[in-house]
């Protein structure tokens, strides 16, 4: 009898929680478990920002999926996935096509740039590790450059960060401690760089509660960083971006960098799969299936769910991408066996927002935290996310032990 | 009784052991001494290729003036140094006029590019700290951009070095340990890296021993470094250098790196003082006056001096910068005490040349060394360079300890 196929795309906190889990609940002959990932690494997708302002290196934010998996149940193969035909049941990627009885679509994110003429070419994005490197080598070699030129380019010390949400505020938090030692590295004078975020919303945080949002804000400012608030990008160029602040007054901003940190979407692939989405996101049932599909499961980023307390989906975060990691792995092995499965409940901890090393804003277990309290949560939540996938030992490894 | 004005311009290895060697003979009463230096610190000259490759911080490869000088005896002035007027004993500079009754003039080297087009616009130059720091962050630049590119451009990762005297070959060593790193941190396949050296002189090392010369192109060949001889540049553009093959052959060579490391000349402010001169060399008097000046000395890289023994010029080194250094503060101390001048006889201990950390080669006091020995003694010499100037302290604080 041949052994069912589990085919998961995607090792990132959703794909990989799912393949953990699956291997420690089926032995090696009750099922054939096949991993698809671009990279030979997983990468904390969640801690690019430090590495994009170069707080973190790209070492400390990634580790091989071969240090996780277990070989003797799960086959990992190194390719990029081009294509889902969930008719057929045959996953095509780069180095050939894939089979399956149960998938596993767990591809994660990609920037969202709202169709702004330039952003896609001009802008840099938080995207993936080596975008994350490239951003943090193209500030410093603006500096460097500025440090050597006869007639000195000062917008080349300008960096515009596009978007006050999660990853912007934490982008800015880490520039915030950044900024000044790359001023020394370089013989650059502090007081030339300007560091400006502008958002389109007239907020910062959408949804993070108001003192602690305050309170992030005027932290920031007090480390030179400017806000824009309500005030959206409309197109941007190789000089710097254009912003609309009125109804017919614009300010052309010259930067010599522009990160672009607003809005994310799912993966384009679920767009021609013919799954029902918006912005390549499916609305999957309680069990984490795609509507219609029963042998279709979607995890992390390209899922979407409704909080319905609040009637709003709940936000692509790696918390909840390894929570749907565990249940989708419990429902599959309840389909082997034949049982029903069971519904996906977020357990939401709480969320917080670092403002560099040390300090952070969030909400805790319902209890409001600032500064070093909950930079110190941040580093928890951080460990556990690896102490979840890799254990003790990865956590040791590479968790973030600089605390208080 | 006025006292009189010793005002040094340039603080390398030349002109600050000549404030540190008077600061230590004269009391604060029996003359005024002014240094005035572009930076607010000294940077080892001969160590800018580990700067350059990344293998040292520019931190490593500096420090700052003030912890060698003597603020009871010294005035020290950071400025540019814009004018020398010898006629009427003054010198402009950046910050305003300065006059003297001895000066004497340690500007260092400028690089020399033989008129060849391009070069002076395209090619990066190991000229001083700033130029170093540039070179390592437009390498890693080129290499990070080349990870993230989607149609990728091999060529980002070359790198032609032009020359190969003393500094293209212990920068070229330098890249041999660097290179590899950088595959590393940026994901690049080794393979892909090409690191050329372009030399159009028919040898290596001109003036080194030749087994010397022998193993030092094959240990930097097994490194996977390629040598063109006897090839001149006579062309760079943005795309790369042109060089000449044959009689009427010419090849082009795509390079996002073009370091130029081929020759140096003094100082051009030397040029407008009317003094004579061969690409900003002074052919000084032997004690190191400058001729038909005798309140003018000349030190270091802008001082031209004849070994009779080969009827050659002796090479512009750290070597003898310090050691004239002290022989001019101790002529000008003769000369304000109404004592004649000595002659300047340079002490030659050697000359070793760095493949990298851990190889060298070098003739040290007649003794040829190649390998760790010689990377031991390279070290020791750059260790001294630190102890002649700063003394014990600051030799155990930027010294070289990783040895064997």
């Amino acid at each position: 009898m041949k052994r069912p196929t589990i085919l998961v795309l995607g090792a990132g906190y959703g794909g990989l929680s799912t393949v953990v889990r699956l291997q420690k609940q089926l032995g090696s002959d009750q099922a054939d478990i096949v991993l698809i990932n671009k990279n030979e690494y997983h990468y904390e997708s969640t801690w690019l920002h430090e590495a994009s302002a170069g707080t973190l290196t790209p070492e400390q934010v990634r580790y091989d999926i071969s240090k996780v998996i277990d070989a003797q149940k799960v086959t990992f193969i190194q390719a990029t996935v081009e294509g889902i035909d969930i008719k057929e049941k045959l996953v095509t990627s780069s180095v050939g096509t894939h089979t399956y009885d149960y998938l596993v679509i767990a591809l994660g994110f990609e920037g969202e740039t709202f169709g702004i003429p330039g952003l896609d070419k001009y802008a840099l994005s938080i995207a993936n590790v080596k975008a994350a490197r490239y951003i943090r080598e193209h500030m410093e070699h603006q500096f460097a450059t500025w440090s050597v030129e006869k007639e000195k380019d000062d917008s080349r010390l300008t960096i515009v960060v596009g978007g006050a949400g999660f990853t912007g505020i934490e982008f800015l938090g880490e520039l915030g401690n950044r900024v000044p030692e790359m001023c020394e590295e370089f013989d650059v004078p502090f007081e030339k760089v300007r560091i400006l975020c502008v958002e389109a919303a007239p907020m910062v945080l959408p949804g993070f509660d108001e003192e602690l949002v305050n309170y992030a804000v005027s932290q920031l400012e007090s480390k030179g960083i400017e806000f824009s608030i309500g005030t959206p990008v409309v197109e941007a160029t190789p000089e710097g971006v254009k912003i609309k602040k009125g109804e017919d007054e614009f300010e052309f901003i010259k930067a010599g960098t522009v990160v672009w940190a607003a809005g994310v979407r799912g993966n384009r692939l679920i767009e021609e799969t013919g799954i029902e989405n918006m912005r390549a996101r499916v609305k999957v049932d309680k069990d984490l299936r795609a509507p219609g599909h029963d042998d279709v499961f979607i995890v992390g980023d390209c899922a979407l769910m409704i909080n319905e307390e609040i009637n709003r989906p709940y936000p692509p975060t790696a918390q909840i991408a390894m929570q749907q990691g565990d249940t989708c792995a419990d429902n599959i092995v309840a389909l082997l066996k034949g049982e029903p499965t069971t519904e996906f409940v977020p357990d939401l901890k709480g969320s917080v927002c670092s403002l560099g090393s040390d300090d952070a804003i969030g909400v805790v277990f319902g209890k409001k935290l600032t500064g070093k309290k909950a930079s110190f949560m941040k580093k928890m939540v951080d460990n556990r996310a690896l102490y979840m996938i890799g254990g003790v030992g990865l956590t040791l490894k590479k968790g973030k032990f600089d605390v208080l």
